[in-house]
């Protein structure tokens, strides 16, 4: 769907057409992982007629979109019988620990949609019709938290790796915890540390239901609340901003790293996790589309671009601001230092 | 999008996501075509402070806009100045005569996207709830005949290129002829002709004024009504179905080529255009997806096989069915014949 800049084949309307029908793509896989059929055809449901038995669904409406799956490059088809492409084996079947489809119910939930499909409207105001995914205990960020934990697993991993390389902390804040994943795996490379986690109850909930998974109930403490209304404590060598700060206008960014900056002990770090475009604004093309999400679900957030980050750290008091790339993650990350 | 079948790359969740969040770029595409940018920016309008006055839009939010459209491939950005790429200049400006801008109403048809984003219940349903697009004189139809015309009169010129390569025809009659242009375009290449176009009687309005506005008012005669209720008169050489069949199930098909025939001279042909996927139905990508479409937007109509319609042409009593491709269309054509 993206194009190649260098594109260089004559006009076509097709792929204008394939853009405008891009939509339905992404409705047929949301309808697939609900009738869960890649789990089904994984265990062995893998003809039309088992398989519409298994789902309670239409013969041939489950022949219609099995064949639309094998189009998208989810399913194969050999002699009447489907099996999963190695991308639907490892990330749609629910028996797989990197099973994602749980992530469907934040990426469509209804008011999110009805957003998207007022662009124009959104366009004029500046932003969505009230506050959107911010308003205070919004249940989208329950359906975050559940879902995407098992899709954020390795970035939470690979982030976890790069803190306690640059020095293994023993106190550390986990703002908007969400799932929790990104603390828990720095207590797992950081046994001496503590991890204080905030985020709205109920959010907290899931976080606490991971990290006593994990082992680590002893470690891990609840924080519920606010990031702008509850006392952070004091004493932290890390504070983690893991896709929170692009939910908020550049003030309020300022504001919460002032208040971060001073819960560090001095020579301590604040870890901000984000999706960040280059400097032109059109690339790299997650990153960049990014900020188009931010419009559609937040009052004032934006895509910052690293120049804004860095901006908004040293206006709060932070140095030796720097960017670091995770790949193979489209997300980028900001470490600042608080003065020894 | 669509996967290469061949893709030898490991496992990744970034192509799920991609799929997942597809949705996004036609939403805004549908946005930025409802803002008319294309033709604002093609006119001049093309940094985001001139941009954003023109549609009275948010200067944030028409650069976030912007910068989405230079991912998607249909701006470009130089020294925060934007102009159209080559397939946006051509079918995005209202100013160009391939102007598809229109189709997005009948694209986004509200009650098309509900059904979209409930793919599994039409699954399990084995079909939308209720007639969607074919109950009778759905406005749907009217968008369609408005909306399709520019993007689909190079199809009909080949069509009709086709058609009378075979036989100049005398008497045409082109059913649910919306827009009427597969008719007309007829009419441009058989100076000798007079077509009957039927249609319901607020969609024939368009196909009307196309059919003056190609100056053919003396030979081109509106039949209001349904095909299956209005009589068709007789004596024709050609009957036209473009993408009408599939609409219905193969009973109702038949019994309409079975109409069909009985109004055609010995030796007439009734000309079938449609998406047909091969016989494995799963290619090719376009015709393949296009059943998902049809389960969606009617309750019974399906994508038909050449081998399913060749079936209801000869149990209609046509003779020497044969398929033809449409290049560079992902159209294709069935022709049968009266026997002499």
């Amino acid at each position: 769907m993206l194009q190649d800049p260098a594109n260089t084949q004559p006009p076509s309307p097709e792929r204008i057409v394939t853009m405008l029908n891009a939509f339905q793509q992404s409705a047929i896989l949301k309808g697939a992982i609900e009738l869960d059929v890649f789990s089904k055809i994984a265990a062995g449901h893998n003809s039309v007629p088992t398989l519409a038995r298994q789902c309670r669904a239409d013969e041939h409406g489950t022949e219609v979109l099995c064949d639309s799956l094998v189009v998208m490059g989810l399913l194969e088809k050999s002699a009447g019988t489907y099996r999963l492409s190695a991308d639907a084996a490892m990330f749609l079947d629910r028996r797989s620990p990197m099973y994602m489809g749980d992530i469907t119910s934040f990426l469509f939930a209804p008011e999110m949609i009805a957003n998207w499909f007022e662009v124009a409207a959104v366009v004029r105001r500046g932003g969505p019709d009230g506050l959107a995914t911010v308003a205070p205990e919004h249940p989208i960020w329950l359906d975050f938290a559940k879902g995407m934990a098992s899709f954020l697993s390795p970035t939470a991993k690979k982030l976890a790796s790069l803190v306690t390389s640059e020095g293994v902390p023993t106190r550390v804040l986990d703002l908007a915890a969400g799932h929790g994943l990104f603390g828990i795996e720095i207590a797992k490379l950081a046994p001496d540390s503590r991890i204080v986690a905030l985020d709205w109850p109920k959010v907290l909930e899931v976080a606490q239901h991971n990290a006593n998974a994990a082992g680590l109930a002893d470690r891990w403490e609840a924080l519920p609340g606010s990031a702008f209304d509850v006392p952070f404590g004091a004493g932290y060598d890390v504070v983690l901003l893991p896709n929170f700060l692009h939910h908020f206008d550049p003030g309020t960014c300022e504001g919460l790293l002032r208040k971060v900056h001073g819960v560090l002990v001095p020579g301590g770090r604040v870890i901000t996790l984000e999706f960040i475009p280059n400097e032109d604004g059109v690339s790299p093309p997650f990153a960049a589309m990014f900020g188009m999400m931010m419009l559609i679900a937040t009052p004032k957030g934006r895509a910052y671009r690293y120049s804004e980050l860095e901006a908004m750290h040293h206006a709060a008091g932070f140095e030796g601001c720097k960017l670091i790339e995770l790949p193979p993650t489209p997300q980028r990350v900001v470490i600042a230092r608080k003065a020894l």
